[in-house]
């Protein structure tokens, strides 16, 4: 199959979330065992993150053999396939070995290099956010599908901003964001990919990182987009493949936050 | 009544934990109006928080009138009444304007100046975490009760450490926290009263705070302590009724992060 209907995508993303699931829930808050991936930087990966991502690829092997993958934890597979799966098992290893349920699993699916769907899924709160086909639902648990809406937030100044931690900014450019940081009405950090969903639900207007890899961001570009928002790097261009990310509910906000971030006097 | 048998405490924490949800929750991610309480500083005062506390105080008045009540939203009453309940609606406003969902609804009750029980209800994610007699236990859902117990990291090398914000650090002593900070594993900021939970829960090692009010405290003081930790304030004084806190899951560790929040190099 190389081709997927909007009706197949929904079921099948339904179905990745459920395998991954299986994987990761029994293992947060577990006391389970934690190694370094890389040896300076403090970067956990979990029993969790790889069983999960191994689950993942299991299923789009078998149903979709043509398609690509790229993976956090894996090598890549078939990189030349029109429809790439990428793959972020868990996204927010911090905030999961630490026992806070705002790490997700992160599962984009691209056509020629396009985003086209995405599922963020965070099994603990009960909350999957699902974008095919140009919508982007809420389900939870026994409460159905909720469609989402970015909100009309138009100026900095009564603006709620979001980054993972100011600890992951690391140069003079990086350290831009701070200067949007001191223009709008409230700054949280510690979110991950969390931060990008309530985004997309119109509970916050911006989140600013830098630095993300594409499976970090893969999942996340449709969710937003589809619920009316912007996803580009700091100069407007592509974010699908990672760098430095500005997310936001609304044009209007996107070009303030965007003017601060590429200010000469900044 | 002046006096409390311990399972009339475990059965009306649960009934106050239900009434102060029943205005919180319905709220929460909705699209509320936002209130500064102070003009200058970010402090919104939600609708949410009012009508929680209104409601914990009427069933609080109605249960035991000749006990006093300390809240955030309203007036104190009875102060020199040996049993005082401490009644913070929505610790992490912040969090809950966001959208996220780490604040929580903190009730502490204090006997003789004393912390003797406490809860904190996380409605959205359905948890509940309760000091009572000397034990400590997380309920959630049709998962029954669990018993908390804090973890033995015993070095600053190893610790997992959580405040809320570095922007709420106003002064060069408080930005000792940043000296513990650069010895630890792992920093995160942006839990508010969760991280406490956390930290029973043995899934982090320490919380360090500065400028809390007695009703943000309170309630924690008994779920930590009862779950094997110690809360303290940074010179290892009491620390029931707010300012400087540092929080760890045992003697050892805290006794480390002390010495460095008290160090003359600092």
């Amino acid at each position: 199959m190389t081709n997927i209907s909007p009706e197949n995508q929904t079921v099948f993303f339904h179905h990745l979330c459920e395998v991954a699931a299986r994987e990761t829930l029994p293992r947060f808050r577990a006391d389970i065992s934690v190694v370094n991936k890389l040896e300076q930087d403090f970067d956990p990966v979990t029993e969790a993150d790889k069983e999960a991502e191994r689950a993942i690829r299991a299923q789009i092997n078998s149903e979709f053999p043509t398609h690509g993958v790229i993976g956090e934890e894996y090598d890549n597979t078939l990189p030349d396939a029109p429809y790439q799966w990428i793959i972020d098992p868990i996204d927010g290893t911090r905030a999961f070995i630490s026992g806070v349920p705002v790490w997700g699993t992160l599962v984009g699916l691209y056509h020629d290099g396009k985003p086209i769907a995405g599922v963020m899924d965070q099994p603990f709160t009960g909350e999957r956010y699902l974008a095919v086909n140009g919508e982007c639902q809420l389900f939870r648990g026994g409460n159905g599908a909720s469609p989402l809406k970015t909100r009309n937030t138009a100026c900095l100044e009564q603006a709620t901003l979001m980054t993972t931690s100011p600890q992951l900014l690391h140069n003079s450019v990086d350290e831009r964001y701070f200067d949007v940081e001191k223009q709008v009405k409230l700054a949280r950090y510690g979110c991950d990919c969390y931060a990008y969903c309530l985004l997309a639900a119109g509970h916050i207007d911006l989140v600013i990182e830098t630095g993300l890899n594409i499976y970090d961001i893969a999942a996340l570009i449709p969710i937003i987009e589809n619920a009316g928002g912007l996803v580009t790097n700091w100069q407007g261009g592509d974010a699908s493949k990672g760098g430095q990310i500005l997310a936001a509910g609304n044009a209007e906000l996107h070009a303030r936050a965007m003017a601060v971030l590429n200010s000469d006097d900044a």
